[in-house]
């Protein structure tokens, strides 16, 4: 019999054990919110609503949404159909290194996350909110102060901040 | 024989000519600018490299990238590939309806983008400059500072000027 089969057999078992008990993205990804949203897959590579300067906070912003969300943007349909997903990618502002005048992204700093569904979320507007730091949920807390803010402010948009930019 | 039927083509026919004969989006679309560069189609749909705010043009913008420009940016790849193409959204900073210290899209100024044809743009940097106003081509005498501003600054990053963050 050749040894080598199990010893090679052994050393593939050994590697899998060694990378489940690495830190992945996807593993992390994956962490829920205190309301049971997640990082969506692929959220980053979602269309543009529109992007955003907070000045207060010295942050540049963009929202995105997936195929549903902008579908329903595009047709002015409200309130957002279940399944719709924004996505708030929020970066420290950075001066350019060419341009006076000019900021772009610095160091990420959160993102965030509305999940509609109409009825898990029904106490909430039909939207989950989901904030994530370092690709780890923020605590009940902070997720706290996400509906009221939303509630009080834009009752006429489905409760959404960010309007399409054409 | 069935006279009907070269009188249903004639009206196709006559149909044909009128719908050739009206204004479409297409067609605005398709009008090139001095350099040959033209709206490509669906750039509103491609994914974000980032945005920018531009404070002396009281401007905030976003960077879009075609599929091949964002496979580009991912894998840092430089120079980027013969037909990646990159895409600026300029728009007129509005102020939020609901936050104070916050800017939005309000109207959009020009769309910009810059298409990399290391053989047909040899002269400029292997890129291919087009400004778009209102859907319209900007004249020569505008075409003729992009290159110069961007062989100025940013030799070092195949003369693109935004960084993909993250």
């Amino acid at each position: 019999m050749n040894r080598s089969v199990p010893i090679a057999l052994c050393l593939l078992a050994a590697a899998g054990v060694l990378f489940a008990a690495l830190p992945s993205t996807d593993a992390a990804e994956n962490t829920a919110a205190p309301t049971g949203v997640t990082i969506p897959k692929g959220y980053r590579n979602w269309q543009v609503v529109a992007p955003s300067q907070r000045d207060d906070k010295d942050e540049i912003r963009v929202i995105l949404g997936n195929d549903i969300a902008m579908k329903a943007y595009r047709a002015k349909t409200l309130p957002f159909p279940d399944g719709a997903i924004l996505a708030k990618l929020a970066w420290k502002r950075a001066k350019s290194a060419e341009f006076d005048n000019t900021l772009v992204p610095g160091d990420p700093q959160r993102i965030e996350f509305m999940v509609k569904n109409s009825k898990k979320y029904a106490a909430t507007g039909g939207w989950g909110f989901g904030r994530f730091v370092n690709g780890k949920p923020a605590d009940e807390k902070q997720h706290g102060t996400c509906w009221p803010c939303h509630e009080a402010n834009v009752k006429g948009n489905d409760w959404v901040f960010t309007r399409y930019a054409p």
